[in-house]
């Protein structure tokens, strides 16, 4: 079965770097946990003195409620749905939601207990938030939710994904820059309400190192990091922390190919592309203490549902024999981890998540 | 949260029409169950009188035979890391596996039990599979296991997945005249053997109507069908059997944009490219009694981890609140199923997996 190796140490280092990042800069971590899920994992980040963190979804911070988490933010829209989870949560720990809209209010109108939120703020990324360009309708936010003593309004919440489509660090700057400068703007206009400022992405809380007025950064990605942040250059190969071990099925010298038991289950079909090719995967040579680069770059070209291929394979279908196992960095870790739903640790401690 | 719905009517009668061509033909239909992964669905296959199903994992053909089925083949190349799996299956059900190497023969040395094997036959897929110009590789590969008495050769398997490549029934012929025609010729030159042919992918099950000399079709993803196989001229938009239905997270009429709780967790990152632009999903209206095919073409056009964004939504976005729930076609329903981990019936029913 694939199986997916964390190599502790390295987590570690991403995750010292990334509170040294805060220290430094005077703000507050509060990681995302979406990307591994895992309460062990987040007791880690505990270990090094965070205290709140951020998650995708009421269910998972249910999940990280139960390890004791007592400061959550839920940094996705409200929408009623998720009333139920919403009033039990906030019974049992400081529970932050966010809002971009005066429409998600009247839901909220009737919780029994303290919920605090961020007006959620779209800088230039188009997917959810109010544009900075429209603080009318955060004043109506603001102002609405006043009606509402058990709602509190914390901030504004940014998170400019579309770093994610920046091809350099040079193409990454002006997001980031319009980002921590439209967001300081709010904070003064809106100052009579002491708002904080929450921001951050994995791209740009690696790379950037000037965070304004910003208060708190919420990365999640930088503790496994991937071939994607290697793309963006938010990291190094040899940062990423978590590598997909795959049994070689099938061996073809004569179409220079090998076939793994690893597919689009187990890796998701996030893809990037090499030279016109879709890259589902790089190859990393195992070694005693977990794995380091390869001399050649081989990568996984198509999966299909259990299915990995590798193509133009060097000397590798050669050597290599049936049921041996190959290492491959992941192109997208979140998503891996979200399907392979445990971890297995380089010490061979397994390491169990929200969906294990 | 996001809900895979299943119209169980819509599934009752794709598995039905695929038993009809099945017995027009003369042929078993021995489904591949990766697609839905679930006992209960399988046992409808069985209320149709199949005996026999597919798998792609151990793990999934123990899950199964768990659930009574005693004829299992495990549709993916056999690989000595899964031993352990295979010993335990091969004493409570008929197992077949697949070969395509005489270098998996010396791992099931010792097998205590009877397991069947069939060779996987490459017609130009290019994926795993002995290439039919190589039948001496096949040979060697039936004499080595003929030393082995647990071991019995049943026939030749072939999965003609460039099917899925063709963009047109007219494109896919020739790939479909070629699998049966090789196979119907290994057929004649190891008629020693009495082989058996299983072939069958869902495009080519679905459209073609000339098997040649196949003895047993193996398709999987006919029970639910998808936006790929409409795309494929495989099925309709009416003939899809599930739908995940993700309430509304945002809208925002300035931008012409819905975003839903519904990301790449829970469609998966397929994707299918329309006009150039990438589509995961394709909006339908929902109906007292499921749904039905809206006068307009909505599209999911991007997904992240939870969200998933609506554009060019026309009147919707005017009309729609935030918490009410659309209904999204999937684009590969297999994934989408294995990453859901369950259904809900359009009567309220709820069906587990072997993931759930």
């Amino acid at each position: 079965m694939p199986t997916l190796l964390l190599d502790k140490e390295k987590c570690l280092r991403n995750m010292e770097k990334m509170i040294g990042k805060a220290s430094t800069n005077q703000l507050t971590l509060r990681p995302h946990c979406k990307t591994h899920q895992s309460a062990e994992i987040a007791g880690w980040l505990r270990d090094f003195g965070v205290k709140a963190i951020t998650v995708s979804s009421l269910r998972m911070a249910r999940y990280f409620a139960e390890a004791g988490w007592r400061d959550i933010l839920v940094a996705f829209p409200f929408h009623p749905g998720e009333m139920e989870e919403l009033i039990g949560l906030s019974e049992k720990c400081r529970l932050s939601i966010l809002v971009d809209s005066p429409a998600a209010l009247p839901f909220l109108h009737h919780i029994p207990h303290r919920v605090d939120f961020y007006v959620d703020i779209d800088t230039g990324y188009g997917r959810t938030g109010v544009r900075t360009e429209n603080p009318e309708l955060i004043e109506q936010i603001i102002v609405k939710a006043g009606t509402n003593p058990r709602l509190e309004f914390r901030g504004f919440y940014c998170h400019a994904g579309h770093s994610y489509k920046a091809g350099s660090r040079k193409e990454n700057d002006p997001i980031h820059l319009k980002a921590i400068s439209d967001l300081g703007k709010l904070k003064k206009q809106f100052e009579q309400y002491a708002p904080r400022l929450l921001y951050g992405d994995t791209p740009n809380c690696s790379m950037q190192e000037d965070f304004g007025e910003i208060d708190e950064i919420t990365p999640g990605n930088f503790v496994f990091y991937d071939l994607v942040q290697v793309a963006l250059g938010a990291c190094s190969m040899e940062e990423i922390a978590v590598a997909m071990e795959c049994p070689v099925a099938g061996r073809y010298p004569a179409g220079d190919r090998i076939v793994i038991h690893g597919g689009a289950v187990h890796f998701s079909k996030e893809s990037l592309f090499q030279d016109g090719v879709p890259v589902y995967g790089q190859l990393v040579q195992q070694t005693e203490k977990g794995w380091t680069m390869g001399s050649d770059n081989i990568f996984l070209s198509s999966l299909s549902q259990e299915h990995g291929v590798l193509e133009q394979c060097a000397d590798l279908v050669k050597t290599i024999n049936i049921g041996e196992n190959l290492l491959f960095l992941p192109v997208h870790s979140c998503l891996s981890a979200n399907l392979m739903r445990e971890y297995r640790t380089l010490e061979g401690e397994k390491i169990t998540t929200l969906n294990t």
